[in-house]
């Protein structure tokens, strides 16, 4: 692969990203992708089959970088459970705030992908949330988390917190990106705490 | 208006609401609303004249719903300002895992509304967020709230937790009902709590 065919592919995922953002999955078309690039849609065509393609693969590129996240936390097997989970809520903060249309989007219209591929993609969100739950219940036995409420219903309290920032955070609030991620991770995690 | 013809709108809107949950208001048609309630389409035209009248009153129901959640909160006056916002989201919870369907409807789908609906709506929204940053606000001078940090993005927060119960809870959980209206109500608040 040429530097200028990734170039394209990059730009392409870009455009997708733009009209699926502008229109939404349902009502965004290959026609307004490929005017968005300046192409015929013939040519895109050669870069993406079918709407559906292009989809999968900013989904699988967004995955990508929050699996990342997700592994960067979970090796710091030097710092307590809930700083772990911390970690990774910050790192899921900061890739939200700096790719909005992006983040929007996988919120919005994963459910639109046809399976296996959406099979494929919810078992790689399941990993997050196993692991989040682990982090919790090793939590809870040190004594360092609300005891007694299910470790799942506190995962899916933490994922709620901090997904939810795609809804009202504003490319305009950048010179409060710090005070969000900040104040937003503490707010995730002290739901968590043991009070 | 008789009886019958108030049976058969809320008919109307619960086959509405059926549709567009199985397959989004995008790619939902009014053939299968009819279909779902055994009518000819040009029968179903008699009681909405388009498919985004259907949106538009069922997004009405939900919200005449959700307003009366918060004027029973607000007028608490005998509690402190995060019991009032504590029973206001229990209200919205108890409301959110009792009507999965319409709920999950209202929040993918509110923005196919078009102007000036939409518009109106948003504002309705807005009342909500504002009282809750006020409860937040008022909690803070008492000392009772997280100091230091803007109750517009607590109430953020508060809102993120409880709303996205609609993705994970299951009606198969309803024998749990309970536990996750108790967990996430505690957990929503913790976070605003002064620690």
């Amino acid at each position: 692969v040429t530097v200028a065919a990734r170039r394209r592919d990059r730009e392409v995922l870009e455009a997708a990203i733009k009209v699926f953002h502008a229109h939404g999955y349902a009502d965004g078309t290959m026609n307004q992708v490929a005017d968005e690039l300046g192409l015929a849609k013939g040519s895109l065509y050669h870069y993406a089959r079918t709407k559906e393609d292009l989809l999968f693969r900013l989904l699988e590129d967004a995955h990508a970088h929050v699996e990342a996240i997700l592994a960067a936390a979970a090796a710091r097997a030097d710092l307590p459970p809930l700083e772990r989970l911390a970690l990774y809520v910050r790192g899921q903060l900061e890739f939200g705030v700096d790719n909005l249309p992006l983040v929007s989007v996988c919120n919005r219209d994963l459910r639109h992908l046809d399976d296996p591929r959406l099979r494929g993609l919810m078992l790689r969100l399941q990993d997050h949330h196993a692991w989040a739950v682990e982090m919790i219940r090793l939590a809870q036995e040190r004594g360092e988390a609300m005891p007694g409420v299910a470790p799942e219903l506190l995962a899916n309290c933490v994922f709620g917190a901090f997904i939810w920032v795609y809804r009202w955070y504003r490319p305009e609030h950048a010179d409060r990106r710090r005070a969000v991620v900040d104040g937003v991770t503490r707010y995730a995690l002290a739901g968590v705490a043991r009070p």
